[in-house]
């Protein structure tokens, strides 16, 4: 046993009276009637990072719910800057008849702790205070071996409506080298792992107009232009026969996977035909020649049809050659493509529909979002992997998210890259009834905190200015 | 002046007299307060063809509103036996306020006659009763050239619900060598002209379902089947680059138009800027490739897209991978397609796309509606150009309608040729407010009545039976 497992060990007794009491606070951030609960939450954690020995901290108000700043600077002032992303706000409860325990009475059965944000988000934050005691205990350091900077947001289970901003307002502040966010989960209790990337996202929607009014198919159908059938065409043409996109330069910038990658993507214990039973496929998967189905979700950028519309709808037959015909598209993004030179791929594509009697346009949903990616050998990325090894004793493995939170602002307003150290597992029921964190994985994820910081500072090259 | 155009001339008067009393009656069958006049014009019908001497005159009832039959054979028990369709129903009158003149008062302005079904269609029924008369007073006969029989339908403007029904269960009594359906057009007013067919119908939906529930893109994205980009595929793939269908053996059976009729459609004075104007085509014309604005509404047939839906369609954004895509198909057909091969073909065509994850089905809505086309040299139809041109004195063109009526139930059901003998004119606002019928039209339609049933007696191989 290390010292640093020893240390948490002996102290883990601290960590759970943590949890109980801020678990006790239901900052639940949809709910507009417990704002001051989320309050509440951030004074709670402010009042919790001074006790932990943070020379700054501060509550920052948004224009919604508040987030906390902490900064503890390390002696060096060569150490790498590290930036630690949480939140404190929790998902709202109901159905609350299918709690087996009070969602705000945080309850241990064996070794899970039962209560809403038990692992999403407050116990990953609160084992980094645990981490960060070890480190310092056990190395003797009066501060820690690396400019700790945190911030923990009060709105991220409301879609993060106004972090960005804040990134922006306090963007010099927030400043790093690496961020490390604490959120996320590892492949499963037997095979821990870090994520690495997250896809980006850019939507739109497509709208044809042919005929000014609807017209009989009978008198004019085979003359007049049919936007539906126009539209079919437009969207079956954005992907070829292997399922490639087609969009002029789509696939320029993209990372390609790396053999290693590939390898290690292929030693993860995934379970295809229970991921076909759970995602409701009885009729199987489908999707880019090539690729393994993790492979396609995590690592493949995708167009996807998200809705379409247009004509006659209801019953019966109507045998109209409509004025109109609609579709949403959006696009998931892997690095480096970026989302405003995909919009432009897409608009050319759309302007080649605009001919033959059809006016085609296109609009965005805004400027979307950047897809973000640690390469494999990325220095800070190998300090975690060791963290989490020396942690969990064991070989720890990458995966990636096929989605994108608000990391994909940290990444961005940041520019740095970021690191996911996360030890929740994938059936915690976080969102659900009965979310519940494991113990043990707390308890781990603290090692791994304590471990890092000295394993990113021994790192010179993780330093980027 | 011939003989029957001096007749007609003299009589004219009388064909005024009736027309004013018929359209006086309010038969709007899609009323059913109007149920009432509906059955007075069948009654009023069946007693002026007694008068006009035909020996057999029967009101038949169907399941909604009565027709009339009439029957008078010819002396000569070899004349061709011809069925005359028309329909003493009329459409609703709203908006009453758009009427210049009081729709079931008949009001004579100049050389017009504004009432509602002044040429839909009691004005073309009652032309022939004076061509009738004009026939036989020039011919010295005391029965017709032809055995004539007369169906006149009351629910034609309500969708013909149970034409087809009264035809199978009285297709003994009404079976002919051919069926003259006076209820269309002329191409205008200085271009007589006689439709030679309508394109058939068949239509449909296609379902296809992908995943038991909608999934999340980002987490789901690019390994799982996507309904809406199937769909997108499979209507895409209804068309080749030029338009073709590209069904199997879709165009097997299709008769290729003659060079003499391409040629004779090419004299008519169609006006295409007009026309696209008309229509609404701000962005103008679209079609198969090779042919002519007519060409394609009249003479090819095609597949449309009526509807199509699935996933989100509201505000914004949502990035899903939806379950479910719906389209609603119709083709229209052109002689000599059978409806059923079409289906058939379609649904081993949608069969295709049950693969890959994806429930592919497709159900029809019927047995769908045969086309119908008479060739330009069937000895009926030269008999049919012989009494137009006798009657306006100048060269008659070819039509062809793009929809299809009850006409198709006749020409299926009775297994004969159409011949559309219709002397309205394409403003004459049928179905809208201040219809009207130009009166010199009806008067050279009572004349190529009157020259009609002796140029089809004058064949003797418009006998088929």
């Amino acid at each position: 046993m290390t010292d640093i497992a020893q240390y948490v060990d002996a102290h883990k007794h601290e960590l759970l009276a943590d949890l109980d009491a801020w678990l006790r606070i239901p900052s639940i951030s949809a709910s507009p009637e417990h704002a001051g609960e989320v309050r509440r939450s951030a004074e709670w954690l402010a009042d919790r990072l001074r006790v932990a020995g943070f020379p700054t901290v501060e509550v920052w108000e948004t224009a919604g719910l508040p987030a906390v700043f902490a900064e503890w600077p390390s002696a060096d002032p060569d150490a790498p800057v590290v930036t630690l992303y949480g939140h404190h706000d929790v998902q709202p409860v109901d159905p609350l008849e299918l709690w087996n325990t009070p969602p705000f009475e945080p309850t241990v059965i064996g070794d899970e702790l039962f209560a809403r944000g038990a692992v999403d988000d407050k116990g990953q934050v609160l084992f980094h205070l645990l981490g960060l005691q070890a480190h310092l205990a056990t190395t003797g350091r009066s501060s820690p071996a690396v400019t700790l900077k945190v911030v923990v947001e009060g709105e991220e289970e409301s879609g993060s409506p106004h972090f960005r901003q804040l990134l922006e307002d306090h963007r010099d502040r927030l400043a790093c080298d690496v961020v490390v966010v604490s959120d996320t989960s590892v492949f499963d209790r037997d095979t821990p792992s870090i994520c690495t990337g997250m896809r980006g996202l850019t939507d739109c929607q497509v709208d044809l107009h042919g005929p000014d009014v609807d017209l009989h198919s009978g008198s004019f159908g085979g003359a007049v232009p049919n936007p539906l059938a126009v539209m079919a065409d437009l969207l079956a043409g954005l992907h070829d026969a292997d399922g490639r996109v087609t969009l002029d330069g789509f696939y320029d910038r993209v990372v390609p996977l790396s053999d290693q990658e590939r390898e290690l993507f292929a030693k993860l214990p995934f379970d295809e035909a229970r991921w076909v039973a759970e995602t409701a496929l009885s009729r199987g998967t489908a999707g880019e020649a090539g690729y393994s189905t993790l492979e396609r979700v995590w690592a493949r950028p995708t167009a996807e049809v998200n809705g379409m519309w247009g004509g006659y709808t209801g019953p019966g037959h109507k045998t109209i050659v409509p004025t109109d015909a609609h579709a949403k598209v959006s696009f998931r993004l892997v690095a480096d493509q970026e989302p405003l030179e995909v919009q432009r791929a897409m608009a050319d594509y759309v302007a080649g529909y605009d001919r033959d009697g059809i006016t085609a346009t296109v609009a965005f949903g805004g400027p979307g979002v950047r897809p973000c990616l640690t390469p494999l050998d990325a220095p800070a990325l190998q300090a975690a992997t060791a963290a989490m090894e020396a942690a969990f004793g064991q070989e720890v493995l990458y995966t990636r998210e096929g989605g994108s939170g608000p990391e994909a602002d940290l990444a961005d307003v940041l520019a740095a890259p970021v690191l996911f150290v996360g030890v929740g597992l994938p059936d915690d029921r976080i969102h659900a009834p009965n979310e519940r964190v494991v113990l043990p994985m707390l308890f781990k994820g603290a090692q791994a905190a304590a471990h890092l910081w000295a394993e990113l500072a021994a790192r010179p090259d993780v330093k980027r200015r």
